[in-house]
């Protein structure tokens, strides 16, 4: 056991610390601002555009990459190598985008490398990696508890040359994007199959499809989480050739439990960048504020929140980066156990460590003068985002039992 | 002792869970609708003057004024039955204007009652009263710790035959609204004075009063709360005539110490019907919504969620009732350890019992297709309104630390 | 509505008061050694018998009787009023037997009051009012979940004129006690009656029946809660009179559900009693200590322990109070929705406040040299007896979906 | 990174569970019974010694000595490899000793071990080792506040050829035991010295030296943990020679210092051992006891507990072994921001999930045919052991301040 990071993800630490210090943390009221003024609040602010070209000139772009699929991009950085960059990245909510390493992007890429046609890449992926154009993953039905994947109701039908989707999706993050060009549908091809796993397929579905709707943008605790979003999407007789299923009828299932694991791990990091920015603020305006004749720092519950949270985030970051290592080493499908066990602590920990940090601030520490309102909204969000906690519970709760009772 | 609301409370318990039912539940859609697609989101969406005409053709307007005040309007209704009431119009986050019972407005307005001389309750209360114009209460400064009142910075000078004002405030709500037509102003007019809380003086500022500026709505976890909205002002040799000084220079403290009481409890109160609200939204919820194969009514831990929240919710009104009749009977000086139990109980209450409710609903509870996030805001907000919990609690200690040191 | 005791329960309070403090409170460390150093832990301590004789005396016995028991002793107390007088005898955990107010013994003796024969009053009944000797109620047994009444697996058997009794049973508070001379035994004698709330019936054993053999005491959280204790107990063949049956055969389970409401509620004030015991504890400590050079009570964590206590004690009351009115107005059937919403949050509470006084008065408040540790295991306890807390979340969250669904 | 046990580590976790199921675990009822039987409680139960024997036999002695300290026996083990095998020992709270790794004589031995002369190594640390005596650690006093050392005021007064000490001191823990030989204890030397840090000393007593009375044993929550027991101890004029100084006058401080950081990483995983075998029991007893017709492991609540309980202990260990490592690299002193960190986590998140699992397991839970209560009491113990965790807090908060306000 050793708990020191690999000399390449130390030297990514490092580029990627003073890439943040330089040319994030100075523009970060800017960005705010263009995206404030912006006329079309669902476009990239050009701050944006300007800090990816220049991340990607320093060589510090897909860095998610995982070495297994290294031919595609990144630098071949494991799961726990890239942990500590992701919670760097997160520190600012939307900073992870310039290196084009935001959800649902990577998550997308990594459907497209491992389950797409080489056509299908060509088309899509390329652009995607060249952080061209964003993308979304349409799963979550209003109608439904889409946590339960067998409970989708949208329907693909084959007819003739053409596939046939009907449906009502929300909560499609990045849909409300313009430049979102590629939509990942899950959808049922065989809701009669008595396999219940085999009866999903997931399939391609370019933004100008006649017949698919952007209804809205939604919003959670008031934020519409713009320029990417999160939008309500009707498919209406939806057209799509053939050729736009991804590895094959009936696999939907299978993309979809293949796609989560890594794309949790990553939501968890970057909370635990909120967090520790969130305790860092804390720290700083308890030495600089003075409440009844006493700085903060000196008042017993501040010190206490301090030395809790610190506790709290470690523990988070020290199970994340464990579940990073699971995930490396056994594959997302054994590694199930830790991904559930950081998912249902890492946002819920975050959210909890930033409602008593906003306090610590008063009133403005709610506004957008800080960001902490923002990530706070960010981890409730993430309590339900890829399934409510509750679901991941039972699932692991199940394991645990059948592990423990042989034992005691 | 007797848990009976009163023949009179009772009555108007009735006619307004009859109106809510007949006239605002039906519009909130509505509502919302013309507030989002509003030109000006500072103005008064027509619904709701529609509604506000409504109830007062209906006898339900200024249903907050107390006996004492009574020659002013209202029904004569004690704290303790106006209680209910507040309740029952707080489960709509904008429902309370609708009957002239919004803050800041009915704080602002007592001010004017107790306070003020008669040309300034002619010039400005009687308008208030009648729902014809807005008001603001500019206490908090965003560079000092404003609920300690002695940190105030701004300054009340007098010169010749006017005040001049310079400072700055933030997080005044109501200020936003272009009805909001009175400002009332906490500053410093003897910041040499030994004793310390006669240092400060209130002071009413119109609108449009040379050198005032509003510079910016304020949100909290995203929202602007609009119409109303939380501005930053900044007040630049802002002139106003001498007759404008509230009570007189160097009482601005007591006026703001005979404000807060009866505020804080309206706003508890307002806070239980949402958190009753979200409650009720979760039974509707389990009873209609299905997982893996069961009811989430069947779900164990929906189950321990209702009738935990229940509990709470009870315990947190009886504990409201209880403090508004410590008012009634005491004044709001004696009740204050009764105020601030309240005031550090009820918010907090209210955020973790809409969270979870929240949560039961997925990701559509975050948004604003249900009134829960709204909630949530405001109850979160409360924590920090009129002082941050953490400064009612010291002085609540102190209390008890001498009460009970007494006996053991 | 109104918050003040009714002058009758006043009185009382007043009268308590004052024998607490001139008789109990002095004699604490008393009782504690006589028990400590008791030949036998099971029998009363000299000092206990001396105070009784005193309440009896002083017209304080017997308090708990309602109105409607009133023929049988006390002095017509509503439950409301009896309320307060059980926070204040449960301030010492063993107090409440001065005034022959201790549970099992009340409950037991409201069962014979309203199922009893003469003759079983007579001869039972009688001695437990005058505090002559003590009582048990046997009911939950160690290998089934008794919580549900229905489960229960020890049998009464009709055979000839006697009815013989099988099976096992613990946690049976009060068995211990040399003095405890009757036995209410919950069991079943019609084991296939397809209506499952018939095939209970209850049973009178006498002490000293052969194959009624007290196995061991138990403890909880390492307490053995002498004199009364906890049995496990083993019916072997115990063979009873016809006589002995409680109210009819088959009647078991509704004798059960009579006994329970107001019992919770006696457990819930005396646990308040616990819990404002220990936060005056705290208010003294905190002034009477210091570390690192300041008082606790210049803590600011100290401080928000302190409002935040009396805040959650006094509306853990004030809920108290209100089920007892519910109990007294409505009978203990149609009050059950309060009783569990009291049952569910009073224990806890206690217990959550306890904990952090004990905190705050370092090693020594884990000790008997304080009563905290005491009262915490018996909130602990409490949290469990009379059935599982998530037993009666169940039963409530029943009720209210109920209750709920019919508006939203 | 890398989260794999050394080869070594995993050699011994192998053995000593091995040994754990082949000759602890089948004791554990034959343990209890011969302390509860036992003529004396402070003497060792037989079993014991026969399994200490074993142990020793089995090369499992002295298992916590660090490869500095190799010299004096133990396999050479650093504080990381040591961690999981304290878990697995911690399992049982009795356990430890059969290894001799029980506390506080391990953290005796380290201080005989760094500081004792070779004299007083030969008289007292080969016995230590041995297991042949038990011995104990003064340093908390009753009057104050004795986590800051400097309150101390116990007084060790050079005259002539001896010292004498006078002083209270409680919490004592082994000082109960008959086999307890030896005392260190801490006390003023120089209390008017400028430096408040060169006012301590610490000195040995052995146990029949005249003047040292053995008060009382102490309890916390119900348990007097014997055969070592808590006590409290008089010394009166008890005279000692010079030799039996530690280190020097005036250094007791430091070596007070370096006593705390593995002693305390010690409990943590000994208290991590008692949350898993409480989980463990959770998950057996979930699959075997059913309440109103399910499973318990079919309740949603009992799934979510035992879902976040693993996390929150895997969280713990992460964080202790995190801890461990640093003391190996860094030091206990520079470890000393890990040390806090787990200090205050550990032993609360133990009493929480040892809590919930004592209610899933009803009353039973909660008395002493389980081992929970006794691990809930050591969890509890835990948090004022080695200083109140509010202490601890105010140190990491104070190191964090100033790192943290260097950046952000």
């Amino acid at each position: 056991m050793n708990f020191e990071h690999s000399d390449k993800a130390q030297k990514y630490i490092n580029l990627l610390n003073k890439f943040m210090e330089q040319n994030v943390y100075p523009n970060e009221e800017i960005y705010n601002n263009q995206l404030k003024n912006a006329e079309d609040r669902w476009s990239t602010p050009p701050i944006m555009t300007e800090l990816r070209n220049k991340a990607r000139l320093q060589g510090l772009w897909n860095l998610y990459i995982p070495p297994s699929l290294s031919k595609f991009g990144g630098y071949s950085l494991s799961n726990l190598e890239y942990a500590p960059l992701a919670e760097i990245m997160g520190k600012i909510h939307w900073a992870p985008e310039i290196f084009n390493c935001n959800a649902p992007d990577t998550g997308n890429m990594e459907v497209f490398m491992k389950y797409a046609t080489k056509a299908q890449q060509d088309k899509w992926l390329t652009r995607l990696l060249a952080g061209e154009i964003h993308s979304a993953y349409a799963m979550t039905e209003p109608q439904v508890a889409s946590s339960d994947a067998t409970n989708i109701e949208c329907s693909i039908t084959k007819k003739n040359d053409k596939y046939i989707i009907n449906g009502r999706k929300w909560f499609i993050t990045g849909a409300m994007h313009k430049d979102c060009e590629i939509f990942i549908v899950m959808g049922k091809s065989d809701p009669n199959n008595e396999n219940r796993h085999l009866q999903q397929s997931q399939i391609l579905v370019p933004r100008n499809t006649p017949g698919l709707k952007i209804v809205r943008p939604l919003s959670t605790l008031g934020y519409d989480d713009a320029p990417l979003g999160h939008a309500e999407l009707l498919f209406d007789n939806v057209e799509v050739p053939l050729e736009n299923i991804l590895l094959g009828e009936g696999r939907g299932f299978e993309i979809a439990q293949g796609r989560l694991g890594p794309g949790r791990i990553h939501h968890c990091m970057r909370l635990i960048g909120n967090a520790q920015r969130a305790l860092e603020f804390v720290c700083h305006r308890s030495e600089n504020r003075s409440t009844f004749g006493r700085k903060l720092s000196q008042h017993q519950s501040v010190k206490e929140f301090i030395a809790t949270a610190f506790a709290q985030i470690e523990q988070a970051r020290l199970l994340t980066y464990k579940t990073a290592d699971q995930i490396d080493k056994l594959g997302a499908k054994d590694a199930r156990d830790y991904i559930a066990a950081a998912k249902i602590t890492v946002p819920k920990m975050t959210q909890e460590v930033i409602d008593q940090a906003m306090q610590i601030h008063g009133a403005g520490g709610l506004s957008d003068d800080w960001c902490m309102a923002e990530g706070f909204n960010y981890a409730r969000y993430c309590r339900l985002a890829d399934g409510p906690d509750e679901v991941h519970m039972m699932a692991l709760s199940k394991q645990l039992i059948r592990r423990f009772t042989n034992k005691s």
